[in-house]
Parts: C-alpha cells; structure tokens; sequence
C-alpha cells in the first residue's frame, strides 16, 4: 500500500469539507427555506442532506456549482467560533435538525462550535480551509442527488443528499471522472447481464445469482484452475453438505458471534424431537468433522482439505450488490491442519499460491492486509486467550518478514478465532477489490477436540489455516468482469470462438469445423447466416470472443478458417489444423 | 423383466404363509402364554409377530426351526373355515391382537375365516397349502429376530418378530442365503467405511453424507465422466442456489404436494416483510428460471441446461439407509425444453445415453419402468388434464416401440406433473436397484409461463423431460459399492496406485515415481516402509488399489517398477513409462 501524504490527505480533507460549506450557502441563497442535515467528507469528495420544501432535480446542480465556482472566487474566510450550550439552542432554535445535534452534543457533554464563512454559518468542528483560495475551483463537480434517511434510519424523514468529488487539480479530478466513466462501462453488473453470463430472479431471491451457461463455464474454468494447482500442493478435495445441525455452530462458537449473517433456523420434528439446523456460513466446521472422523498422527500431517462449498450469509437487501456482495457464495475453500513446526512452510506455500495466481490473473497491485486482535477485543470480538493470539500472530509476521512479503498491520480487525490476512487487489482500472483471505485459526480446532498423536505419542491439537486466493466465484468474477472489461483471456471466455459461415450454403463446413472444436473441449458457435457478415462481426465482438472464424468456398475448399482476434487483428486464412493447434496451446497455457 | 411363472409364485406363496403358521405353532407349543399378532408373507419369506412373556433369543431359533421341520413331515392339512362375528369374538377373546382385527373386520363387514392346521387355529382369509407335504422342510430357514410396533405405530406394544426365508427347493434356499452373506460383504455402508469413502456424523446430522476424500475422488470421476457426455450431447451447464423463496414452489406446484418431503421453511424478516426461504428438493423450478431469463425462438430449442445441484429432501429417520436414502443428494440432473416435433429425439437421445452408461458400468441387466397416470388420481396425485396425460404417454409408448427399447408399463405411478420412466438395475449379484429417472413434463412450463415463439411468430409453451441417467451420486456410488465390491475399475478407484518401497532407502526413489505419476494426475500413495512388505501388500489389497508397484534396489537402478495388480496377477517388472502408458490408456478408455 503507497504510504499516504498525510499533509496532503489533511489539506484535501479540509477542501471537501468547505465544498460542502459552499454547497449549502449556494442551496439557502436559492431556496432559503430549505432544512439543513449533515454535510460530511466521504472518499473523493462530499455531501451534504437537504430537507427541500420542494423536491430539486439533476438539472439544478450546474447552477449550485456554478454559484459555488463564484464563492471560491470570492476569497471567503472560514472562521471556527466555539459557542455555549444556551447560544446554539438560540441559533438554531428553527433549524430542526441542527437542533437535534446540538442537545445530542449537550448531553455527552462535547464542546460546540460553529464555523462562518461569509453569510454562512453551520454547527460544525471542522477542520476548513482558512480561505476559498485555497481550493481550486476547477477541481470539484456536483454529481449526483439521492435520498438518504435522516441519520439512516428508515423511521426518519427521507433527505435530499447532493454528491460532489473534488481533489486538489483540475487533472486529479478529470482523471477520477474519467476512470468512473471507464468503471461504469465495465460495471460487472452490467456486462454481466450484457455477456449473459448471470441473472438475478424474483422466485429465488434476493442476492442469490444463477450463473447463466456462459457463467457456469466460467466457473468450470476457475475450478479447473484451483483444482490443479490444489492437486500439485497436495490438497485433498473432499464434498460436504450445505446444512448442519444447530450444536455444530455453538460448538464452533460461529453461534451467538455470527448469528445475524446466517440465515434463520429450519426446526424440524425428529420423532417428537425438535432438532434445528440452520445453512452453512462457511465450510469450517464440516471441514473440522472430516479431519475428526479418523485418528491421525503427526505422520498423516498436514491434512489439507479442500472444498469449492457453497455458502450462505444473510445480508440485508439494502446492502447487496451485483456479485460482490450476494447471500449465495462458491468459496474456494481450503483448511490445513498442520504441527506448530510445519505452520511457516504451509503458510508460506498458500502465501505463494496467492501470487501465481495474481500472476495469472495479470493482477499487479495488491496489499496483504494482517488484521491482528485487539486487547479490549479479547473475551467480546476475540477468543479469550492473549498469549495465544500474542504468539500466532508472531508466528505469522515472522514468516511474511522471512520472505520478504509486503505487508500492513491492521490492528484489531481478526476474526475471532485468530489473525487473518486480507489481500487486496487493484483491477486494470485501479480500483480496490478485497478478494481473498487467510486466517489462521488456534481456537476452534480445539473447541472440536481435534487431535493428532504427535512424536511422543501424546495427543497434541493442530493449528488450521484457513485459505481462498480465488476467493468466491461471485467476488472473482465480478472483480475479473471489471478487470478484463468482459473481454477475458481465451482459456476463461465462455465462448472462445464463434464461427461465420459466408453464407447459407457454407452451414455445413461450418458444422463440421465447430464439431472438430468441440470435440478439442473448446466453447464454440456459429453466427448463422441471417445476417450480413458484417453485422456478424460487430455482434461477436460486442460478445467479446476472442476469435472469430469467417468460412466460405475457399475455406472449405483448403480446409480451412479465415481467422480475425479480439483486438480486430485480421489473422488471415490459416489451415484449420494450424488454428486449432495455436487456440489449443493458448488456452492449455492459460495466457 | 422376465415374466413371472403365475402358478409357481402362487404356491411359493402359500407354503411361505402356511410357515408363519407352523412357526406360530412351534411357539405355542413352548410358550403357550404368547400373545399372537400377525404373520404375513413378505419377499422372499414370512414373518410372525409375537408378544412373549419373556424375551427370547437368537439361539431359540434353531429349536423353533426343528419343530417345524418335524411339524412339516407330521403332513398336517390347512383347512379353511368361514366363522360368525359372534364366534370370532369368541374364540379370540383372550388374543387381544386377534380380538382387534376381528373387531376391525366386522367394522368393515369382511367375511372372516380362520385355517385350522394340527392343533393350531388362526384368524385367516389364506390362503395356504392343501397339506405341509407339499413343504420342502431343507428349503427354509428362520433367519432373525426384531422389535416391531404393533400396526407398525409407535403408540402401540413393541412385539417380537421372528422372519424366516422358504423358497420351493433346497438349491434355491442355498443360492439366497449365499447371495445374502455376499451382499453383506458387499454391503455399501460398511465398504464405504473401511474404504474410507463417506462418513456421517452427529454435529452435521442423520442422513447427510460427508464426502471423504476417497468418496469425492470417485465423485469428480462421475462428474467428469458426465460432463464429457452431456458436452457431447450439446448441454449446457448451469448453477443455481441451494434455495428459492415459497413463491417458487407455489408457483410449480411443489407446495404444497411436496411440503412433507422438504426440508422446514426458513423464515426472514426482509424491511419488516416475512419472507419465506426452502431449501431445494428438486433443481428443475430453478432450471425454468434460467430458461425464463432470455425470450427464446424455436430456433434456439432444445435448451438442454445441466447441472450437478444438491437437492434435500426429508426422509424420516427411520427411513433413511446408507447412501440409499440420504437427506442431501447430488443429482445428474438436466432438463430438456423441446418442442413437441423435438421430443422424440430428445427422448431417444436421452435413452441411449443410459444405455451407454450401463455398457460403461458393466450392468448387464436392467428394466425401463413406465409409470403412467391413472384416471382416479387426476386432480389429486395428477394434474387434471386428461387429455394432455394420453398424449403425452402416447408420445412416449410410440417412442419406446419405435426404438425397440423393453420397458414394462406401470399405471398410476407418474409424477405429478407427467409420466416418466424409472430405470431399475441389477448389480453383480442380482440385487436391483432404482437409479435412474426421466419424466415428461407438460406442466410446470406452463405455471412458469415458458415460452418459445415458434416458426409462424407465435407463442408456445416448450415439452420439458427431466433426466438423471447418472441418479444422485450418493446412490449411484452406494450401488457401484455393491456391484464392484468395493474393487472399482481404474478409472473410478480412489486409489490407483499404491508405492512399496522395500527399505527405508527406497523412499526417494518411490516419492520421485509417485511425483512422476501425480503429474499425470494418477491418485497414488506411498505405503512406507515400516511394516514388512507382505502385510504392506495384504493391506493394500484390503483397500482394493487396481495396482501395487514395489520398487527396490532394481528398479531404482532401471527406472523401473514391479507390478502387481490387483487381481494378484504378477505382472513383474516393467520400465516405469511403460507402466505410465498402459495405466494411462486403461484410464481414458474407463475400462
């Protein structure tokens, strides 16, 4: 992660604060009767809530930037004041919400103060600018309006908030609103409706995708992948069911802590019995029974369980979001149950598994995030062991030192069973996903009485590390939707080549090629003939194939295809056997 | 099925029910204080329901068992005689159990009748031999003892039931009781643990197998092999949710038919709404929904949509066996839509699928079972379109004909929603089993609202035919258990190939051979070199491992391997490639 530029993060902090001070002088002037909320810096920019008398619209913001512009120019001093319990009652008495915050404050006992700003004044403890001149006038836009619960709740009034962004230039800000328009068009949800790769139903449900045979043949491939690399590492696959009895969870401690992300209970009647299960959060547990149905000795050690389980998590529908935030996940799941002494080598080697994959995956900016407990944590969002958390976390930090593995230590973020490594990763674009996660766990192994008979033939407990790199497919594919702009390599297109016949008559040869594909495993199909080529073409590229195979008389006649790629490069006539070879050592290469 | 030689069932029959009464007979004679409960004929035998005084025991059998076969030479007749209410209330006043069907009967003004035999009289309709010498006293057996509720409730007296096995002649007796003790060898459960290929387990819960990593070796296996087919036959695969809101099970008319085999609702609280959740028992309403999700032309039909979706049902726990009868179950399951030009073919197709798959697993013996609709049922079991039901059924009795395919016509046992075909198979050792299902469905598109537009612009309802030629894995692999005792070909083993080292020496040379082999992606193991080599290969051979490469001091200098398989053929010493080749090749031919 770049080291952050604290005077300028403070400096910018303060510009997008005042913008919004500016926001809401240049909304009073228009419509004074307007109630005022809250008006906060958020990433790349600001808000502010309004209570308008009269709803606005989109087309209003260009005059409340416009008048803002005007402001800056003015050279308005921001003054920070600080006021009695008695003087802010007094000064907004009318402004309602104001007045909330102010007796909220009174009561916890928190200094007032008010900031000015020309005519403007706002409760307020800043930090702002000292002067307008401060901020480019160039490098803010007003962006978008929405509605928004006065302080978020759905029992309060709806607001008005208007968006803005603003940086310190002019080119910062042309720069995000140009990657905002190139992330809107490869918004995941949008190719992926798009290139019919997911689907969303009412009958199923919120947040629960059904991946469409362009999807599936995603995931097929991404299975594939982990499959191989987990077979090379000496991973065992193994399959577990989607639901346990409810004991499983208190014993894994999973329930009270997690208890409002699962999904609520199935009571059944079991011979008079009221038995009740709930659906799986996570593999974890199912996992843990594995390694417990035989007794195992050091000698068995590592056991490395690897499972693509599908799991579920309650999220509330306001919070749901296209594939990266869903209730229904595919988790590349794996837990290796390991000695104190094997600890470095297994972490190092999933560490590894993480970077080739990013390799893979084209992927060159990441961070591993090491979320560490909290001593106030302990007992409440943590196992109730210091010394224990104290030395796995060593144990981890010593390792990523070791081998020289950039990292940033985040306190007091682990999951509560042991730390955990988040790992962060930037599409092409240059945003942020949180994809992948390692956790290594010290409390629940013993919660289920794992063993192992170690060399002294005592029975000791093992650690488990817990371990996704490809994460879900959901977050995996959303992310790479984004990453590639649907335009993914050849070895994970869902239709990797589609075929033109010129015209009609060249159906049968084009059957005949695709067959000869087909039977190589590779995703194919034919464009029929209804339309001009042309057209053809421009809809296989909106597919976003990788190749795209024209046959008429002479390809038939030398068997052969005249081939065009992705990037619109004419290939030209080449022998059939010639391209089956090349898309063949493509996709088996993975490139 | 080979037809059923009427007369010879009907004196087995007889001679099985007039044993139950001999058996009654014979425990009189020793306990005359039992109380009788009854005593019918079941397949293969007989069984009588006793409440005895005091408990007996296993070792009683033998002694019940002789006074029987003395009882049958003592050529006593069965003699019917129809009785008054009056005289059966009478003569069974003190048989409490008696005295309750006599009860029930004159309730249900059924003519009553009792068999006299010897001394022993019974309440009895027959009907029964003539004379026990029509009894061949070497041709049966009484084999075990268990608790059985009276009427089967468990409000009622547990009884003790004694079953016996008679079959017309003492060969026939020999050929059961052999192929029994061979199925109990063969026996899925305890095979399936000492091969360690599933488990169950108290936190997870009865009925829902966990896949141990043997278990989902042979799993991806199966998979495998039916994508490579289904690819073939131009499927496309899909993946959905383990679950759907009530609204869908509505609509398909699941609910409430299905509600007692489906696992209990789960229930959220969506912004204050209830919203009703179920886990799925069946993947088809899921399947309509991605087939719903684009407008479809008859052109793009048949969509044939494939998936491996995990299903729950609820089966009683009393109900559930092994891999037999699970509450979780992975089906091969796809569906089919098709215009009703399309569906001969499609069903053909889908026919000769199963029979490629019987020629790959070796069944040589196997009945289509075609379960029809019944007039009474429409509107309760069926959907009530008659009409729809005889064309439908016509549609596939004029296929089944037309390909010559055997099937048997079973009426009244269709699915809900149309006729289907079972497909029953015989393992090796003669038991059969249900596997697989294909149905016609002409109903739920319809509630779905599926449409095609067919050639003149038009808006059609597609045909839907279910298929699982593969079944759930859980039986399939529970069946593949039996029929290969355990002995599973290469392709399918979990192991196929286990390393000898001969000393300690050798390790390196066996972990390079085992390196070499996993490359190719054959599942090995090393059996290290801390138990002699004759018990290290008795205990490979215990857990059925196609091949046994010892390597020593020879083969380490000649790159070689000994080769044993596992039919204990020597096959002696070959170069390791050659090895490689030909383990290889028995692999991708799945011999």
């Amino acid at each position: 992660m770049p080291k952050k530029n604290n005077e300028k993060e403070n400096q910018i902090h303060k510009i997008r604060h005042s913008l919004s001070h500016l926001l809401a002088t240049a909304v009073l002037e228009k419509w004074p009767d307007t109630k005022l909320g809250i008006g906060p810096v958020i990433e790349n920019g600001f808000y502010y809530d309004f209570d308008f008398k009269k709803p606005i619209a989109d087309s209003d913001l260009s005059g409340l930037e416009g008048r803002m512009k005007d402001l800056i120019k003015e050279k308005i001093d921001f003054k920070k004041k600080p006021i009695s319990p008695a003087q802010a009652k007094k000064m907004f008495a009318k402004a309602i919400y104001k007045l909330q915050l102010v007796n909220e404050l009174v009561k916890s006992k928190k200094p007032l103060s008010i900031y000015v700003s020309g005519k403007f004044t706002d409760l307020c403890s800043g930090p702002h600018v000292k002067n307008t001149s401060e901020i480019d006038f160039r490098a803010f836009k007003l962006t978008s309006i929405a509605g928004a619960y006065w302080k978020g709740s759905e029992k309060n009034k709806m607001l008005t908030r208007i968006y803005g962004v603003a940086f310190s230039t002019k080119q910062e800000l042309e720069a995000y609103l140009k990657n905002q328009e190139e992330a809107e068009k490869r918004d995941h949800r949008k190719l992926g409706k798009e290139l019919k790769i997911f689907t969303f139903n009412d009958y199923v449900g919120p947040g629960l995708p059904l991946w469409l045979p362009n999807g599936a043949a995603m995931i097929e491939e991404l299975e594939k992948l982990a499959k191989e690399k987990e077979w090379k590492a000496g991973y065992s696959r193994v399959k577990t069911p989607h639901i346990a009895k409810e004991i499983m969870y208190k014993t894994s401690g999973h329930l009270p802590y997690y208890a409002d992300s699962m999904y609520p209970p199935m009571i059944l009647d079991e011979n008079g019995q009221k038995v009740t299960y709930y659906l799986k959060a996570m593999n974890c547990p199912h996992h843990h029974q594995i390694y417990a149905s035989e007794p195992r000795s050091y000698r068995d050690l590592p056991v490395r369980l690897a499972e693509y389980g599908t799991c579920y998590r309650y999220e509330k529908s306001g919070e749901l979001f296209g594939l990266m935030r869903v209730r229904s996940m595919q988790m590349n799941d794996a837990h290796i149950y390991c000695t104190e002494d094997q600890f470095s080598d297994e972490f190092v080697a999933v560490i590894k598994m993480y970077l080739e994959y990013f390799k893979i995956f084209d992927i060159k900016r990441y961070v591993m995030r090491f979320s560490t407990h909290s001593k106030e944590g302990l007992g409440k969002k943590y196992i109730n062991n210091e010394k224990l958390w104290i030395k796995t976390e060593k144990m981890v930090r010593d390792v990523l030192k070791k081998e020289k593995i950039e990292f940033v230590e985040v306190p007091d973020e682990a999951a509560f069973y042991g730390p955990k490594i988040d790992v962060e990763v930037w599409s092409a674009i240059g945003r942020e996903f949180t994809l992948a996660t390692n956790q290594v766990d010290f409390a629940v192994p013993e919660r289920f009485g794992l063993k192992f008979t170690n060399e002294k033939g005592r029975e000791e407990t093992p650690l488990c590390i817990h371990r996704a790199p490809l994460s879900t497919h959901e977050r995996l594919i959303g992310f790479l939707i984004e990453h590639y702009a649907g335009a993914f390599p050849t070895w994970l297109s869902p239709i990797q080549s589609t075929i033109l016949p010129i015209s009609e008559k060249h159906m049968d040869y084009a059957k005949e090629v695709k067959s000869k594909l087909m039977d190589s495993g590779i995703r194919v199909e034919i464009s029929e003939a209804n339309e001009t080529l042309g057209k053809r073409i421009r809809e296989a590229e909106m597919k976003k194939i990788p190749y795209i195979l024209v046959v008429g008389d002479q390809e038939k006649q030398s068997n052969s295809v005249s081939v065009r790629s992705r990037q619109n490069k004419q290939m030209g006539e080449m022998s059939f056997d010639q391209f089956l070879e090349q898309i063949k050592k493509e996709i088996a290469e993975r490139k």
